[in-house]
């Protein structure tokens, strides 16, 4: 049979990584700093473990049925709870519902707000996968350079203005994916009043707003939102785990109407065990001290690999000293593509993501790359940087 | 802010029963046969505690990290060897890919194949989340009739001729829901040469296709597939737990790729711990006799409510008498609106789904209704279908 795709399917090509990710799975041995994923450390097991012997205990039946779409109504009230005490989120119009993942909240918010004519703009470089949720449902993606502030406010304006109809704004503020970048106080609030002013909504991602190891909390754009404009999208993966696939969406409840409809028919609702797992866990445990504890992991690691990158990279090499996340950024000499060093780093032994993988346009040359400190153990950063800095010396004198 | 909508969103109305969830939820001591979950006798809690305690002692950490967009390797590879044994289901250009639970299937192939301007056509009645999440993609959703034999053969091939750009064929072939009916081997024959001259793709969706408790199994059209042009849609929801939202799809390799770009732009992955649940109990467990206790629960229960039927609801309502799955499907007299009924059945502590709801327009007047066996317990149906009966004869007097 010839097969006809939808428009919508076509607009998302595969990842320009996939090749390194295939090296890195057929290679045990690699060195890979290209993950996303928590510490191992950082994961609670046995808390979890603990909760999920009470809930087969007390609770096995409810955690095994069909739930509703909106998820598991304790969840729902101890996330909000904790949006508010947390981050001074959530306003008499807003409504939590719990979603499959942070990923969820990628997807719905799109395909309830464009149409294939619509413009949507994001960060330049951002979320591969925030990126490609947004092309599944229209086609027109913008991306905007960033400065040391976040998102170039001029561009921004210029973007807003020479494109038609546009409808949504997706920035992660907090730690950036890939940039490890947070956007100032300032930039925020200019940010939110150019799109109150241009009826544009804003997509908050922020998965890694709570993993700050240096510095001072700056607040959300969710929290400023006096005009229900802003989609806050969170998630329990780098808090808790990933592999449970618990998010969550705090919006206007007019947009949570559609939202829901939208999640109804996607996945019907989010798995319930655990739903009731988290709930367990806000509740009944100490999560600032559990927090703190990854924070101090992450410390320690960016640090570590902050101080190897120091003593190894060729000083044309520049990169990101983030206070949090997971994520360092670092820029090759003008003229480099990153794809090109990734390829001969995968031979070497060592794996990163190329900039271009972050790019709405993936095809074109990156000098930047992304390095990740969370998944790797200390042993792993201390082997792999010294590695990688005899590979970019390799490869920049080619 | 005033908010506009994507069109996709706007084709999907809420649920016309939402008012009468709404009661049911207000009013524990309703007698609800509205629902489709699996009995909670039907759910084997005490494996999968057994198979939780194993993989929180050798698989932790793996069980919470993150997985890949295609499923656990383990679960692909137990689901496609008992699609092939079970079913007969699986060719050379077949593969296999987790989802989070069936409904994730129903909405990722109109997704991946329908633009706006082209035509989707389902069974009429249909599974209401099914004809949605195809709306939810794109507007022209074209309902068939059904005779004993399944859908209208003569019908559809009109249906075909007469409407643009035809893609995809949405069909629950057996125990078919909200119907009870299943589609005739030679009927199934018909469909699928149809669909192949017409070059059609089919979403053959089978969630009660093991919940045969009479007579003899008829081959899914999967397993008649040598074209490959069907997606066959699978769950683990009814035969081991909903709550844990696992499903499968079994699609040839060309569509799969595009199915997993969808899936991974929808919820990255599939949570991980139920995955190896699943895995672990069908390698280790006896599905078999599993599967035969949870007949034994449905052919009890659906043999109750048909004799209390039969003793106590007036001559003119007409039903059907399943030999598998989870639903009987009633009728008023013409003229009758069941909405109607179901409202005032409701004000009596009876609740069940009127058949509006399961067309693709429903806001016209059906004279049918679902009721659901597996859910309530025999002691409510006991009660519960002498109220019905007494409500319909008020309702058919008035």
């Amino acid at each position: 049979m010839q097969y006809s795709f939808s428009d919508r399917i076509r607009n998302v090509k595969p990842s320009a990584i996939r090749e390194i990710l295939k090296a890195i799975t057929m290679n045990p041995d690699i060195i890979s700093f290209s993950m996303g994923s928590p510490s191992n450390e950082a994961i609670p097991v046995q808390e979890i473990h603990e909760i999920a012997e009470k809930i087969f205990a007390h609770q096995a039946i409810a955690s095994l049925q069909y739930g509703i779409t909106e998820g598991y109504a304790p969840l729902r009230e101890s996330t909000a709870d904790r949006l508010k005490k947390v981050f001074g989120i959530g306003r008499e119009f807003d409504d939590v519902i719990i979603t499959t993942g942070g990923q969820q909240g990628l997807e719905l918010t799109p395909k309830i707000l464009l149409n294939p004519e619509d413009t949507a703009i994001v960060e330049s470089p951002s979320f591969v996968s925030g990126i490609n949720a947004i092309k599944s449902n229209c086609p027109n993606v913008i991306g905007i350079d960033m400065d040391d502030e976040g998102i170039d406010l001029a561009k921004l304006e210029e973007a807003i203005r020479t494109h038609k109809n546009v409808k949504l704004l997706y920035l992660i503020p907090t730690f950036q994916n890939p940039s490890g970048k947070t956007m100032s106080l300032k930039r925020r609030k200019a940010v939110y009043d150019l799109c109150v002013k241009n009826n544009i909504v804003i997509l908050e991602d922020n998965p890694y707003g709570e993993l700050r190891f240096n510095g001072e909390d700056i607040p959300t754009i969710k929290s400023m939102d006096t005009e229900g404009i802003v989609i806050y999208n969170g998630s329990y993966s780098k808090v808790i785990s990933p592999g449970m696939r618990i998010g969550f969406i705090c919006a206007p409840n007019e947009l949570m109407q559609k939202l829901i409809v939208a999640k109804q028919v996607g996945d019907c609702h989010t798995n319930m065990f655990f739903q009731m797992v988290c709930d367990e866990f806000l509740r009944h445990y100490d999560v600032a001290a559990h927090i703190e504890k990854i924070r101090g992991i992450y410390r320690q690691k960016s640090g570590l690999m902050i101080k190897r990158i120091e003593e190894t990279f060729p000083e044309e090499v520049t990169f990101t000293r983030p206070d949090g996340g997971l994520f360092l950024w670092c820029t090759l000499p003008e003229g480099y593509d990153s794809m090109d060093l990734a390829r001969l780093a995968t031979q070497r032994g060592v794996a990163f993501v190329p900039g271009c993988s972050f790019m709405v346009d993936d095809t074109a040359p990156c000098s930047s790359f992304r390095l990740n400190y969370s998944t790797p153990s200390e042993e792993a950063i201390e082997r792999g940087i010294p590695i990688l800095a005899d590979t970019i010396r390799e490869f920049l004198s080619k």
